[in-house]
C-alpha cells in the first residue's frame, strides 16, 4: 500500500465560511465537491476539531469560495494553519455577508456558493456536510487552483487536520 | 444564481470499479475525494440509476482508478456515456482484479485505490458511497487528468446522470 496514491486525487481549493450568531469564520478546505446536480447539492468534509465544523452545525450553513490560482499562499495559509478560536481570520479580508449568513471570502475567489445543510454524516475524525445550493455566482474568469499545484508548484502543505494529510511514518511528504 | 459556477469546483477523473458476484463493471466519475486521513477513507458518489452503484451496494468494495491527463476521450466515453447492462464495458481493457474482487482498470491510470465501504448514505439521486482504503498503488508519474482539463482541452461532455450535469434550462453548457 503506497499511500502517497491518494495524492493524486484531484481537488480545487477553498475557502469554507460559516457562522454562529454574529460570530464568523472561515477555513481553506480542498474537499468541496458535487453530489447530485437536480437539486444542486454540494458537500464539504470538515475536522470535527475546526471552529468551522462547529459553526457549521450550529447555523446549518456554509459558503465555498473557489480560490484561483494566484492566491498568495499567505493568505491559504492564513484560513489554513490558524484556529479562529485564537485569531480573527477575516481580519483584512474582502468578504460579503452571504444570504445565508455564512460570511463569503472575495479576495482571491473566482465564484462562490452558499448551501443549507440538509444531512450530515460523521466519519472519524471528519464530518461530512450535504447542503442544498441556494446562491452560486461566478465572480472572475481566472483560472481555479488545483491542490496539485498547491502542493506542486506553490510548494504548499497540509495540515495535520485536513482529509488529504499522510503521516510521515506511513511516507507521506511535507 | 449561476449554476455554471458549480463548474469551478475541481475534481480528477476516474474510473470506478465494482463487482457483484463474477459480474464486473466499471465507470467514469469525478467525485472521488478523500475524508479522513486516520484511517484513510475515501468517498465516491454515484447515481443510483447506475449499475456500478448496484455492484457496490453488492460486493460492498469498489476500485478507484485515476485517469492521467493522455487518457483518450473515447475511453472516457466508453466508460461514462454505455451501461454495463448492455455492453461489457471491460472487453479490450487491461485492468485486473483487486484483492477486493472489483475490476481495477490499468489502462490510463496513473494510480489506483480500492475500499470497502463502511457507511454509505442515499441523497436525492446519488449514493456516497464511504469506504476504508485497503489498497492503494501509484502506477506511473504522468499527469493526472482534471475534470476542467476534460471539459475545457478535450472537450468532453458530461453525462445526464452525473452529479454535475447542469440542465440547458439552468444555462448549462454541454
Amino acid at each position: 500500500m503506497n499511500f502517497n496514491a491518494l495524492h493524486k486525487l484531484g481537488y480545487g481549493m477553498y475557502v469554507v465560511g460559516s457562522h454562529k450568531g454574529e460570530k464568523l469564520n472561515a477555513q481553506t478546505a480542498n474537499t468541496v465537491f458535487q453530489i447530485t446536480s437536480e437539486p444542486p447539492t454540494v458537500a464539504v468534509s470538515i475536522n470535527k476539531q475546526n471552529l468551522t465544523n462547529e459553526y457549521i452545525k450550529a447555523s446549518k450553513v456554509f459558503s465555498a469560495s473557489v480560490l484561483c490560482q494566484t492566491t498568495p499562499l499567505p493568505f491559504i495559509g492564513g484560513f489554513g494553519f490558524k484556529s479562529g478560536r485564537d485569531t480573527d481570520k477575516l481580519k483584512g479580508v474582502n468578504y460579503k455577508i452571504g444570504q445565508t449568513g455564512a460570511p463569503v471570502v472575495l479576495d482571491n475567489a473566482t465564484a462562490y456558493l452558499e448551501a443549507e445543510v440538509i444531512q450530515s454524516v460523521e466519519v472519524g475524525t471528519h464530518t461530512i456536510f450535504i447542503g442544498k445550493i441556494v446562491a452560486a455566482e461566478i465572480l472572475t474568469e481566472d483560472v481555479c487552483m488545483t491542490y496539485d499545484y498547491y502542493h506542486q508548484v506553490k510548494r504548499g502543505t497540509t495540515p495535520k487536520t485536513a482529509p488529504s494529510y499522510i503521516p510521515p511514518e506511513k511516507g507521506g511528504k511535507p
